[in-house]
């Protein structure tokens, strides 16, 4: 009897997704891999297009281009609409599709902490489109005050708010204090940007609260030595527009609010049909699949689960990629007639955040390192990580051509007219 | 007496109001170069970022970087909304400026001939963002027809419309069939890019009708040897959403129908209030100066003016860029004491348009040259006037890498939600 080619559906072509593919390849399956993004993200440098330091290609890959030699993967566009687990379906554009395996991998999205209508004055910075619109946001605002002659309404456009003091939050200060300061503060006639603000509010007492104390501590002083004003115990009560209302009653005006404070997993977690956390995510088995349903694994920022410490596995990547190892091992497992289900075990290789052009925090074990060196090792470790990015050498020439020049080649703002409001 | 500082106001920062800028310098005035874009575009790679070749930055430069060391410059991010010649003043976003000299060289934008109702089925390609809505459009078509199953709207998601064969046409043409037989071969599962259809129509009888008769031949065989279906003679009937009518009473179906047919100066050369031609161009006196205001320069396509040998000055960089530097010598010669006004001279350098990755055709004077040959030598121009431009390593990298490859890395779709419709 002929064995039937089982179906691999894949949902995300992010780190755990993308991963799962690479890693996944038997005679009897097939791999379906929806997204509907065209190209693969490197996320841990969104940060640097929303600041014009990266044009957006240097860190996105077409998923297509990345799976042209295996026949096995197909690339399907699509939005996923709804998942059926009971009959192993989904509805992905109005067509209804049965899996055999499901791997959940849509990873995270923007979250307001209940208060969804803060984002339209607060972008938050998942996708190229979320980068573009701050870039868009920050530019237009530098032109805006040197039209301007209201002293104000000048200082008002010059003010940046980044709510959420996590490494995102601390790369974007980081990034808008080099931006002013180093790159447009020569282009400009009329306005001095090195006067902007850039303002960094963190709701709890210190900034990278997963690092310890020393690390928080460094990132502060390196940030404040940067011109950042570090607001830590500071909670947002409330933003409109070009507003952010503070417990006290006082108000930051500003023209760009940025949001780095929080992250949800995608809704879709909500369709599996299991329990599910605050943040959305899932409850997964140690094996990574979901209760009740051992074809159903979910990956990435969309799991949770402890590892063997008893510590939260955390939403970077490493995790995400480890985790689609080791699904992708199970299941070839499982095909190969061992239905043996091994726990996940997470290894932390460490964790570090950039502050600016030559400093950052990181810690490897019980090993920690600040500044230069910090630097240097992240801009080592992120160059080995882009690997298969065909943008590599690009993306080495821009970095070295900005720390050695201090100019920005992405500053080119398109996509909306001028003027931007 | 203290001699006044006099104000050159400048309109556009394409290569005629750039050039202008890098060639005007005097202790007695200062430059306002007004643009609603924040950078300057290289024009004639513009098809490459359209067809997925380049990315936006690659040939894009900021304009206030350009001048940043050039205090005597001021770059105003701006909408220019009247111009009143009669009072020396204009409007620019609600705020009424004087001037003692105007530069006209706000270039021309896409002209459908009386049918701007056109425009929303057939996008034209003057600005970064016109590439990316092509670019968008012809890689969101084949993502629609590898998920469709009707063979009929495969078909027609698979083929791709370019109205007008001159340069910008021929080098559209070229570039899609290479996108399609080339690029995105390899990445699809179930479609063949290859079978893609890429129409040129061409009212006139021959393509590129500036070149001679064997230089026209020449890059109709080369567009036909790489699949394109060349219809000259064939006027356009009429456009509507995703259809071509033609005068015979057939229609062509094409997802993508691309405008490279007419260009029309910017509106603004009404406001001048001196004679215009159908193109809206104003027939600029011999130095450059329009009737009756000796104050008020027009340079690049928007001027209208015959050279010495009768023959109309082309709307080509070259000739905005010796205008430019034809006008600044004038204001130069001014300010010195000097009134005399030598008429404008143009040099044709020759011109040249590039079919595909190994072919073009060129013209310098007499001496022609087709094929290979020739798309060495537009090559290395082009590589040579992205001098100055911070990308050019950045555009070497990628062009040399594409060649080897024949992959692309500016294949990833932002800015509008999958589905695009």
């Amino acid at each position: 009897m002929e064995q039937r080619i089982l179906r691999v559906v894949v949902l995300g072509a992010g780190f755990g997704g993308l991963t799962f593919c690479q890693h996944f390849r038997h005679s009897n399956a097939v791999i379906y891999l929806v997204d509907r993004q065209n190209h693969h993200l490197f996320q841990p440098l969104l940060y640097q297009v929303a600041t014009a330091g990266l044009s957006a290609p240097e860190i996105a890959q077409p998923v297509r281009a990345v799976f042209h030699d295996r026949p096995d993967v197909h690339v399907h566009l699509a939005n996923v609409e709804d998942i059926r687990p009971a009959t192993k379906e989904l509805v992905v554009d109005g067509e209804t599709h049965s899996y055999d395996y499901l791997v959940f991998a849509l990873g995270g999205r923007t979250s307001y902490f209940g208060h969804p209508e803060w984002e339209q004055f607060a972008p938050g910075l998942k996708s190229l489109d979320d980068a573009q619109r701050i870039r868009r946001g920050l530019l237009f605002a530098f032109e805006h005050a040197e039209n301007t002659r209201d002293k104000d309404e000048r200082r008002r456009l010059m003010t940046i708010v980044i709510v959420g003091g996590g490494p995102t939050g601390v790369e974007l200060a980081g990034a808008c204090s080099e931006l002013t300061r180093q790159v447009l503060k020569r282009d400009f006639k009329r306005i001095d940007p090195a006067q902007a603000r850039v303002i960094l509010i963190e709701g709890s007492p210190r900034l990278l609260g997963q690092f310890t104390e020393p690390l928080s501590q460094n990132a502060r002083e390196t940030l404040e030595g940067m011109g950042v004003e570090v607001r830590t115990g500071t909670h947002v009560k409330n933003i409109t527009q070009g507003r952010v209302e503070l417990p006290d009653g006082s108000v930051i005006e500003a023209e760009n609010i940025l949001w780095a404070a929080g992250v949800a997993a995608s809704p879709l977690t909500a369709k599996l049909g299991v329990p599910i956390d605050r943040a959305g995510r899932v409850l997964v088995n140690p094996d990574l699949s979901i209760p009740g349903r051992p074809e159903v694994f979910v990956i990435g920022d969309a799991a949770f689960l402890l590892d063997k410490d008893g510590q939260i596995v955390p939403g970077v990547s490493p995790a995400a990629m480890q985790e689609a190892k080791h699904v992708a091992q199970i299941i070839t497992s499982e095909l190969d007639g061992n239905p043996e289900r091994p726990p996940f075990d997470y290894w932390d290789k460490g964790s570090m955040a950039t502050i600016g052009r030559s400093a950052a925090v990181a810690k490897v074990g019980a090993f920690e390192m600040t500044g230069f060196l910090a630097w240097i090792a992240w801009l080592l470790i992120h160059l080995i990580f882009l690997v298969g990015f065909r943008n590599k050498v690009a993306v080495l020439w821009q970095w070295f051509y900005s720390y050695v020049t201090y100019r920005r080649g992405a500053r080119i703002i398109t996509g909306l007219k001028w003027p931007a409001k």
